[in-house]
């Protein structure tokens, strides 16, 4: 019997095993997790904080007692510290009783996820948490609780660190937010982030940009512009690392950046191991470009392509991401798709902007919706799209995405049927007019 | 110069002078409207009565002086009463001066519209109304505030029927709905329509099923089924008929129904013949197969393309429709494109059905959402799909329909990126669901 060994067991590596049980009723599964917990919501940890989550065990989606009731074996506390593809065994660390030992495989599944990076100034700083984890939440909320907690630093303003931030307000904890870059939320156009500070400053969150902290003595930290402020719990969300130190040697690939780099297939450079989850290099959807990235609806994909391909149906490929992705700041909600700003230099395009109300104009809780196409001058593709508003921004986001995987051009835009009705659209929608406009555009750039 | 004619103002004809002007500030356009206002939002008129649109005047997208402007003649209260297609000329009644002209046309655009049926016995009954256009709504509010109406009979739970009992509740007026059917909404699958007679009781609407109004006298309204009940305001609401009496003899055909058929380029069998709106007949998208959709999202595309003909630009092309459409009923959003049930059965296919919340099913407020999708059994081609929901149905409809018309099957929905974190989706959203689910299905017929 053919013998599957997965390496982590948070979103790629569980969802992984049960879709390989589905499949196959026989195969012998083994998941090796270094940490106490398997296969939680991770991206509903903040929730839980602000309360948007009732309870802390609606994240648990499974638990070993119930992948055993499915055959599935679970390890935790055990870390894989090293894998030999060409014996096809690897190296097990079993944590708690401090002893190392080989297990063999036909087929090996690397979902190591990545390592939330600190900054040294907060390395043992007993405050100073980062939010990745279950584990890491009963932390910070005994902190919370124990402590009688009303202030926080959060550091960092990408999306983990905008999402604490609106979660601690929410659970009326005031929040400075200390942030290094002078922008909020990189991953949108500067030119559209003005709502940010806008929305930060109505909730009461201090802002420090340009600074960063230097040094936490007892509940004060010290920022690099020299300013003190009160710090008795600092949660950081500065972005994750691959955690894939563990394949040093093993000679399977990994990109620059220590991400592992897998084919449509899931497959790694080394035969019947396969890799799932934040720490893989994949290929962009839509255009021939390596990328990453660190979101669960490309893991989800992933483990059932892995899990076809192991149970021998090969025709089930890993198409490419768009990086369709979204967040909720308070009111706002961002969603971005395709290339980022920087790797659009590449390619030739235009832009093609539009606001418009969400619903019809005459409503009288229509709301406007800004939509930003970067639209490649030859071919019309959509290349990278930027939707931003206070709703129905998530609408927008899935349809292009969806548009774009069938191969939709900005021009095609025009063509897709809304469904209206006052409440929900204009008859012609804004992505409608998006594709009227690059239609427009388009026969101007070629006349 | 050419010289176009248009028949009728509201939204086909309004939208296409308006195109056409755009395209080519040249030609000499002239509208004829038998009514007193053109470019209204008719789908908005019952949503002011219910106080969702604030102001009557946001109503109006368009006057007769603003054509003017854009030197676009409107002539009001004009109706045009035949057309002899081989002569190019119109004959019109000039309503207020009871006189009778003929004017000459290059390019006549019909977009005449539907009437709003009327029951026999309502006719000639002061306080009966419909809700079709600005006069109605103008004359259903005097009415109200006139005779300070409490209560109100609506006749007909179609989506006029629907959206009409809502917003007198909104309006704080009592409801009594009277239905010859015996199901509410036909165009909504029987099983999956509960929820209606829950929210119309919830609401305190008295519901009269299987019955009609046969005799009103006064402020009473008998009922086929011998009741009597209160009725100083009825508004009835049970469908439409193409208004194209006035084509009879011009030679242009008009399918049994007396819809007026329409090739891809929106044209007539007449030459510089073309029609768009509510009254014309055009072709599904999916299936070979003809369709009238009275529905605003395609007499916008219709415009579009015909002014795009008629300027010499004859790639652009009417594609067909999906006839994607969606109401919001008090909290609830019912949503449907493709095929009606009874055509379904032309078409071999099996049922997809799936429920799932609408968001990360830990959060708070999340809701769930059913999805069926009816699939071709040889191809996977979604003829019809329905979802239903308090929250989030627009979109799933809106993706659906972007996906269909660029020919995704429901397998290809497994593979729909979506936009992912909690307050939005699940990791596998619903659709996603719907295509892991039609692969199962579609393996084991092909098995």
């Amino acid at each position: 019997m053919a013998k599957v060994i997965i390496v982590g067991g948070v979103a790629g590596g569980a969802t992984t095993a049960a879709q390989l049980r589905r499949i196959d009723p026989e195969i012998d599964i083994t998941i090796y997790e270094k940490g106490r917990d398997i296969s939680y919501g991770n991206c509903g940890l903040p929730y839980h904080i602000g309360g948007e989550v009732a309870e802390r065990d609606q994240l648990v989606a499974a638990t070993p007692e119930s992948f055993a009731e499915r055959d599935v074996t679970v390890e935790i506390f055990h870390e894989v510290t090293a894998v030999d593809p060409d014996n096809r065994t690897v190296q097990v660390k079993d944590i708690r009783n401090d002893r190392t030992f080989d297990a063999a495989y036909d087929y090996l599944i690397l979902s190591p996820g990545g390592s939330p990076r600190l900054i040294p100034a907060l390395l043992d700083v007993p405050q100073a948490f980062v939010l990745h984890s279950l584990e890491h939440l009963d932390e910070i909320k005994a902190h919370i609780e124990e402590k009688n907690i009303t202030r926080a630093v959060v550091v960092g303003a990408g999306y983990i660190g905008l999402e604490m931030a609106e979660n601690l307000v929410h659970r009326g904890i005031e929040v400075t937010l200390v942030h290094r870059d002078t922008e909020i939320y990189r991953p949108l156009e500067s030119d559209m982030s003005d709502f940010f500070m806008e929305e930060l400053k109505s909730r009461g969150v201090d802002v420090k940009l340009d600074t960063e902290i230097v040094e936490v003595s007892g509940d004060t930290a010290t920022l690099s512009n020299g300013e003190k402020i009160e710090a008795p719990m600092i949660i950081a969300g500065i972005g994750i690392t691959p955690r894939t130190d563990f394949l040093e040697g093993s000679g399977i690939i990994l990109n620059d950046e220590g991400y592992i780099c897998t084919d449509k297939h899931g497959c790694t450079n080394k035969e019947g191991v396969y890799a799932v989850g934040d720490a893989i290099e994949t290929n962009y959807h839509h255009v021939d470009r390596p990328v990453h990235v660190a979101l669960a609806w490309g893991a989800h994909r992933m483990a059932y392509v892995i899990s076809n391909q192991i149970s021998g149906d090969s025709s089930v490929c890993f198409e490419g991401l768009l990086g369709t992705n979204i967040i909720r700041f308070f009111d706002y909600d961002i969603a971005t798709l395709g290339l980022t700003e920087p790797e659009l230099a590449d390619y030739p395009h235009f832009v093609v902007d539009h606001r418009q109300k969400n619903k019809a104009g005459y409503m009288s809780d229509s709301v406007p919706i800004h939509v930003r196409a970067y639209v490649g001058k030859d071919d019309g593709k959509i290349l990278r799209a930027v939707v931003v508003g206070t709703e129905g921004v998530d609408k927008r986001i899935d349809i292009l995405s969806a548009h774009i995987r069938l191969g939709g051009t900005a021009m095609d835009l025009a063509n897709i049927e809304v469904a209206y009705s006052p409440p929900y659209s204009s008859p012609k929608s804004v992505l409608n007019m998006v594709g009227y406009k690059a239609i427009e555009k388009m026969k101007k750039i070629h006349e």
